[in-house]
């Protein structure tokens, strides 16, 4: 098929060489144009503006943020205004749910199509298309899509004719990873200040009640003190967090475990410590309970 | 090996069950006589009294809380006072911190050996073998009781020389359980409002993110209302979070999630719901949302 | 003086009252002109436009929120289009930190001058001139508004330069008052329960440690279960309160009272309780504790 | 009136010695006795042992926790077993709503009446004879106490026949304290990250909104960062939230802001400091929001 792609990161760039590998003609754009060469070198073309990545049947934005994607998405020489009628928009990004509903919207009124696809899994797991992808939006455009969801993941999952779905269970995971994160870290508190190891205590958890990557992944980390370097800063972290929030207040939904990690992740951006990673908030417990900080000079 | 029981509820039922299967000779003691008669017809023997349950080279102690483990393991009658010098008391309730150390202190008074050894797993595992066994305590006693554990259990956890620490891991273990059920509640409560199906949603979270038992039992019973039978009752949940706040106020780790776990417990039983699920506490946000009560006539 | 007066809801037509009989030149203002009729009776001139009344020397606002200030105040049309340079615009409303910024800004270009003057004070204080206004601006304008501050209110307190200082202040008060009925909330929830006679424990408190008039109201607005009519509607309080969070994000600056706040607002609010006093999340703590719904047929 | 008065601390040596000057007839005990000299030297008479305290026809008790009451009141040598039938305890102390109850069973059980009669004050208040006392219990007790209140404080309230609630009501009023502590030291931090001067703010509020001495106090102490020495020390603080929160778990009232407030305490002691006063958790959301500690060196 051929398809546009915007957004090298860390995500987009694994995601991308997934469907050029799977045998597609893959259109890809950056804002850096570095950024676009190894995947050119894998076989991609490479191009010069939005419009150009949006020649294609299908296009694929990954995008940092709202701000990113609405500087892409929407306006005369973006994705909006540039995609052929008929054509498939595929929002990968984790955005505002009213961003969503705004770009749903816009390409309707454009007859274009359009499909939020959220994925859950860090890089590694996009690199090996281990990806699950959360889809929402016009069944026909899904349906289209199946293909270069499998090359990019290892499920797909659809939610739906509400693409706004998608990106509300998407935000809804991400508040639950954090949320985990932040039992780990008073559990952890609790345990290290009576004297029991803290990596042993993970240990114990992962091998019994929570065997998956969330648990140990963070459990390690908060226990070894290491958020250095981020897989997932912290300021990504609290922006999710704020997205969901902000979908709480409009469905008007009390979510005080939410609430607690906002000023959580307020707390550790308060002392400029945006280049940890967000499971950086799983040690405020310990530094509640007068234990050492870990993880500092 | 001969072995007392003590405690014969759904879960030490099964676990002296095991023991007996596994070939020891094993006295069984329960205050209401009926419960023993099923592990009699197994081939274990009846004890009429506490005491008559303390012969033999290990005595295991299961019961509902600290009342009632006091009430048989302390005292000039009970398990301290008949239980022969240099034999182990293997105590394998949820119960507190303090009593775990209390019992530790009788027992070294009284020349013989104190083994905490609370499991994870809910009954049907105790029935096959498959429970977690945390086990701390003096080294040589859990070497002893090592092929006793795996008799009841898939693996023994061993925590070193202080009983308190197996007590302190089970009770940290059961309080990121109600964190799990608040938080699934939570998002469960704005998916749901949002239109989304929640069993769809638990699905895809527990087909991505949080693929164990957990998360999903508990998952599906918020999802569906349906909190009635109690696996595991509202007041013994209640009891655990406040036993785990009662060592965190000792040691000093203020652990606001489980402040806030507590209050739902308290919400919840101060609407005589002591019938319920411990995971009926998982409903409460969405009574919040507005949403109509799930599970209720 | 020639005084320009936009806005006369409760509290604007109470000021707008006290300046004309100071004997200044009123020119007022409201969108739905019925409004206008008392204040003309009294001695005001009616406005049939915001261009109108922008013609004196200094004009006030008097809006319900964000969204109706920005409205008349930005813009060609506007306060800051019609003003005369050199004069000044005082706005009295309880809006966003964010929005004072870009008024003191958008001010500054068009070379006129600034006053953000919030009050505390109930309507029947802002007919008796007993407001407390806090005022934040250029010190020559204040200056100059001093003598009809003086005329609406007790006393006027001043916070320097930035106007968005009288902003925060005046949100931070507002916040204060919320989580002083929270509080109350709970204590009358707890000795209500107890079989204490709710009316006689608020007559303690503010007779001994909170002899002052929020306490007094809204304690007894609670004792009563009366929160109808509404003096201040809940979704103002929750407006207030959702400003002085997003002030609170900005600064960096975790707040867990105001987040508890927040939860409560939009828990009551989830029911449809706009209609609803603010004090009416007073009585949540009462509806967890199992007590009968006070205030509700 | 023979009157005997047992604990000489900052509160109860002010107290009792405003009974000498109204001209009555009073035994004083003291654990330490250089304590009781000041008192003799007013007039009081000396008691070796707290059976020659209870000779009298009413026996106060001024203590500072459950320990200490319990030690002084239950058992044979104590006030239980000494004070003739017929004659008043009256417990001053802020003690659990539980020791309360036990005190009344056990006094009517050994044919005495019991009145509890905590006070709202602080020393100053004491040696003013300006407290307030919140008194319940026996009513005919109550009368023949009520001079005697009038030569302590300024104004007595009367709770009832149930001694207990007395002693709700005086735990409600410190929770109410506590609770706007914490309020301001959340505004406090907010409107001082934001370049407001504490000492400004915390007059306008007491100026305005909260013109009591428990804002104003509490507010100069926290704007000033000054926690030292300590007019309420931060163990008594927790102690009284931690009774507060015991009765409102047996009544089965969730208050969220206690258990928000006692995660506040929990973390001030994990540092170490018992020696600050109770105010120094008003500072903990400066902390929080990465501004310097105040009131430390």
């Amino acid at each position: 098929m051929k398809i546009g792609f915007i957004g090298l990161g860390h995500m987009g760039s694994a995601m991308a060489a997934n469907l050029v590998r799977a045998g597609h003609e893959v259109t890809v754009f950056n804002r850096s144009a570095d950024k676009r060469r190894p995947l050119v070198e894998l076989g991609a073309t490479e191009a010069a503006t939005i419009a150009d990545a949006c020649k294609g049947d299908v296009v694929f934005t990954m995008l940092a943020d709202d701000a990113a994607l609405r500087q892409v998405a929407l306006g005369d020489s973006c994705v909006v205004g540039k995609l052929r009628r008929g054509c498939i928009h595929v929002s990968m990004s984790t955005v505002s749910v009213e961003l969503v509903r705004e770009l749903a919207w816009a390409h309707a009124e454009a007859g274009q199509k359009f499909v939020a696809a959220p994925v859950f899994g860090r890089p590694e797991m996009a690199a090996t298309a281990k990806l699950f992808v959360i889809a929402a939006g016009d069944p026909d455009a899904i349906k289209v899509c199946t293909p270069l969801f499998d090359a990019m993941g290892q499920k797909t999952f659809e939610l739906g004719n509400d693409p706004a779905a998608a990106s509300l269970v998407k935000l809804s995971g991400n508040f639950m990873i954090a949320a985990a994160i932040e039992t780990l870290g008073e559990a952890l508190a609790l345990v290290g200040k009576a004297g029991i190891d803290p990596t042993t205590f993970v240990n114990v958890l992962t091998s019994t009640l929570f065997p998956v990557p969330a648990y140990r992944t963070y459990g390690t980390l908060i226990a070894e003190g290491r958020f250095q370097p981020a897989g997932f800063a912290a300021p990504l972290g609290h922006k999710d967090v704020r997205l969901l929030l902000s979908a709480s207040q409009s469905l008007r939904v009390p979510m005080p475990i939410a609430s607690l990690l906002n000023d959580r992740f307020v707390r550790l951006l308060a002392h400029g410590e945006e280049q940890l990673d967000w499971s950086a908030i799983g040690r405020l417990a310990a530094e509640d309970a007068g234990l050492t900080r870990a993880g500092r000079s």
